[in-house]
């Protein structure tokens, strides 16, 4: 049994906690969960979510079957077993500023300190092993410096939430039980040095950053493609646009530079040279609802100076994508906790993240991290 | 120094000309050859194509430099260089029945048994290392039994060209000079255990069948993509369109169905069951010339049941793409040739072949493949 | 009140079926009916489907609700009304032959004549105003000549399925009431002027033929859309392929060549030159079902002798386009019938057909049409 | 002979000139001209482009060949006769301010008025019948009332590069010969109740705004195409990324803000419904050059409530599509002004802008407006 607390239960959180349960209840194949046919420790109906926390004055103290029940109602029957899960008060520090939604934070009322300490007497009387951070993209910076990060939650302020939420998990992995920390947004935090070296220090988990779903791994392995055939790539377009939540908070700049510059970093990671690229999520449009449309498109140079082109449309569920993924890394971060793993696991990171910690040289494609990852876990592909 | 012979001297035998031209006279870059980038035992400069067969009766006699005018005149320079080698007389054995083209074969004036001897007694004054097969895409089985290919050699019938050129290149290997036969059509002949078990006993080496270039790797590598993520896919099509002679023949059923078959196998190869597909070369259309065009749309199940869909479109050089790909082939059967490799090598066949022999279980992912084959080098990626 | 016989109850009748009765009942909004803005002298709600035939033995004597239940059962709820609505035991002729159905026809019980006065009684007793062909695409030919076309019914054969009940409805017409024959299948009858002749003997309306839906009318516009800018089309390519019993039986080369034809036509007629094009229907895959997919690529040159490239992918309900169609053909059969109309309306066909009848010089784009009908309407563009 | 002044010498006045020149030189065909297989009282070959105006530095004083050369000679083989016409210094206000060029107007050295009479002497000299309007976009509002146009010509500013030029034509019609003036960049002129009053007083005629090429027509006549089905169109995506200095302009948000109203318009003015939409100018990515690229994405309702989705891709040559038209925008700017027309024509704004002037209601479809304008001209549709 791996008990797990959720940070933000919004579209993925939602779709994590349906397809857990319709996979218990033999309703759905696991179809979207990259290990679903591995043996590992822990089967997907050893997971057990105990807990979820938001900020969205909506959901707080209301069930993950009424949040689900508002989210994804219209297109999936909800389990009655999420009637049991409840959503608490998390910490918000300004994560949803200027969405449209009425946010507040145990941190307003009790100071950040004590809003830390509070969570981790939840987790404890839980027996919290796995903390999934989902919440909206946010603006953040790396500490770099651990010192520079103790002082930011001492004083409350110049801290994200992600960080504040990785920061709680520490001490209660110091304090209680060595815990696994999730980070699937763009938030720096595997690879942040700060957070690594607080982590080894206190004997637990990250991994992050930022969950590999969507465009952006599929753009690695065309990459990888054209790459291993020697193709000299003369540009890449490609265009993102949802109706969800993240797509609305994506049209915030700030956020938006979040993302932009780790989906653009992949081009010269995987090519060798930064081929011009325009890489971003461009728009926002309410009816397109979670599944996103993708739109790339690229020139390379083949044999004797002639050009190719290729295009890829695509419409792709964007929760379940990120979900399907977590199902994995929850089972994952329990694995690397029990194996006494300290700090972050790049070899787990590499294939489920767009950022994968800790900070270091060039990315490798996905498909090449596949083949790191089942080795990691001493599988042999089938 | 690589001595080549080349067997078709048609679009693909002209690029490949043409661009080893260009590359040796620092002209361009080689884009489009896979393992450019690395330190190879030779440099694609040490390639010489010495000469080059074919049964139309238009080309027979004629300079390369002349063909290629006719070929590509339109769209690229022709080096001068390419006036020295010439296209002699080849075996027909009915390759090009049924196309517009009139088309001669040695063996129609000297029977069959001297036509090899004949090239052989060629190849001798010419030292050639290693023959290449690029003529049209004909109709051929497997022998499966070496005395069945022997007989059928014998009668001067029931054999296809590419056969009695392998069997050619067998000879020339048992009496003068261990070669390599690199076969990139789809005849079988790395796939003939008939072939294999005489190249083994003569100590040559045949690299087969079928270059892959085009819509098939790419279709490949994103159902791997795919494959690793436990999507299940409901179903692949693939359509492909060109206006080159391939395409022409391939308008004939029989020949199409040598493609269908390829391409068709590595749906259940990379993904483990039998995704529902059509994936074949579609049709002829004069104007897209050598540039097919390639659409390629597949449905597939993510998490929580949920339905995504991808589009793939392509404008792709189909002749450069393959002589890209000679370009390390001719290097690579040398090498093996070298190294003392005898009957066919997997590891070079899985990367660059559609249909890699010696045959065997299932296909993989050309990605990966690709990492197998760098690791037969002893080289690391980079 | 316009009383309707379906001949064909597949999927494109069913769906009309289906749709007709959730309108009447507020259930949908008439979407895809390109008059349904407009207001006709026939409601939609007007509209009785009185009766249906088919030679597929699986749904003769069933209900149009059992046949619905098991055509279209895991997509839509099935309107209880259609309990009450019978398939009978149509004119077979082969029609069907060589697809894995079981087939039966009232010709061969009681030879084809007396089938045709059956159906005659049939229509007599149920008041039927117009009749609608939607059976499998068939390969037929037109006769010209009126007296050939008699000469194939008083013989029971050399004739379409389509032809014969094109003749019951002239004949009907002629002893009983004055009525509207729509066809939307490839089979030439407004385009045979012996079928027109003798329409216009007997005052009824035949309309047709090969209901314009999918990508054909798109394709079109497109081309009128480079043909009204003076840019030179290249090349045309089109791709279809979907997974429903139409696109089985156009996998038989014979009944291929019906669509071909029609679709290829186009080409010269909206650009007035013949640009190389591939248009045709590709294949079938069955997963695809009846929303088939569609691809197309074409080149044109541009100002100054550039050049651009265009690509449309679709997915598209086959059978709801043509549904939503017929829901307008019906009334405007009535309409014409009610004018006094006799023979076939190329005001209405232009739009709606693929290949307008009567027999004449070229098509115009469907857009030009579209205003054309509203003329003959006396209606305004709103 | 229709003698013509360019605003703007930059890629579609280059594509202009030369593509001219080669038609006079028969050299090419004038695909692209959407009028060139009728004829009109002017043919094409009755073009005279007589001077270029333009602010960059780099630019002024060269000759047309110069500037081609830079701007297309890697492309084109530029016609020697563009020697002979040079580029004078315009008028500037600003109108490439934030854009990495360095600038310069006549007003800056004169003061506007006097700017205005050198230029309307220039034109007098020269004998100008139509003054074209190609500079870079720039952000600019209608003035509305003529008094407050003529304030700030007065006051010289407050008022943009092409108020001003609007302004000197309409000077130079009243004084010296009525001229035509061709606005076929987004600032409102024959949508600015001001400048259309000012035009009908002086006997001048304005035609524009926003030359209607690339994208827009076809998603017009796409959403036409889906109308006239009554098909309901639950949202439209279009993207549009290039490389050449429109698109460098179109990413300051101000300049973008021209384009993005224009393209949102023709959903609601076509649909009669707004349906949901992203279409917008979406980026600058230099090796795309001045071939855009578009990616459009839509889904809509049709027959029984079902949906259909539909994907356009294009590559699109942005300078010459516009360039194309301007041969007849002159030709039909000077037919106008010979038959008297004072103001604007809608009859010709309709088919050739996306913001056919004057303030109205809703836009028509482009197909529709092709057959106003045959009719407008006395034409029949061959």
């Amino acid at each position: 049994m791996i008990k797990v607390a959720i940070l933000g239960q919004g579209m993925v959180a939602t779709h994590l906690a349906i397809g857990i349960e319709r996979i218990k209840q033999g309703e759905i194949e696991p179809y979207g969960v990259p290990l679903a046919k591995y043996k590992l420790p822990y089967r997907i109906e050893d997971i057990d979510i105990a807990v979820a926390y938001d900020v969205d004055v909506n959901k707080i103290d209301k069930s993950l079957y009424e949040v689900a029940k508002e989210l994804v109602g219209d297109m999936l029957s909800i389990p009655a077993t999420l009637k049991d899960i409840y959503v608490r008060e998390g910490i918000h520090l300004g994560s949803l500023r200027g969405l449209p939604f009425k946010a507040t934070g145990l941190e307003e009322k009790m100071g950040l300190r004590n809003a830390i300490y509070k969570l981790i007497d939840d987790w404890k009387e839980l027996g919290v092993d796995v903390i999934v951070n989902v919440i909206t993209t946010e603006y953040g910076k790396p500490f770099h410096k651990l010192e520079l990060l103790e002082k930011a939650v001492s004083e409350g302020n110049g801290i994200t939430a992600s960080h504040a939420y990785a920061y709680a998990v520490a001490m209660y992995s110091k304090d209680h039980r060595r815990a696994g920390f999730v980070n699937v947004i763009p938030t720096p935090l595997a690879n942040d040095d700060a957070v690594v070296e607080l982590y080894r220090k206190v004997g637990a988990v990250v991994l992050g950053d930022d969950g590999a779903t969507g465009a952006t791994p599929l753009t690695a392995d065309l990459l990888e493609h054209l790459a291993e055939r020697n193709r000299y790539v003369k540009f890449v377009v490609q265009f993102n646009i949802g109706g969800n939540t993240d797509f609305l908070a994506l049209a915030q700049p700030e956020r938006n530079l979040m993302k932009e510059h780790t989906k653009s970093k992949i081009v010269e990671d995987i090519l060798g040279y930064d081929a011009p690229h325009y890489i971003k999520p461009t728009g926002y449009l309410e009816p397109l609802g979670d599944k996103k449309f993708v739109a790339m498109h690229l020139e390379y140079l083949t044999f004797n100076g002639l050009q190719d082109e290729i295009y890829v449309l695509a419409r792709i569920n964007d929760s379940p994508a990120l979900a399907g993924k977590l199902v994995d890394l929850i089972r994952l971060a329990k694995i690397a906790v029990d194996r006494g793993e300290c700090g972050t696991v790049y070899e787990i990171n590499a294939f489920y993240m767009k950022k994968p910690g800790p900070l270091k040289g060039r990315a490798i494609s996905k498909i090449v991290s596949y083949y790191k990852l089942l080795e990691w876990l001493g599988l042999k592909a089938n």
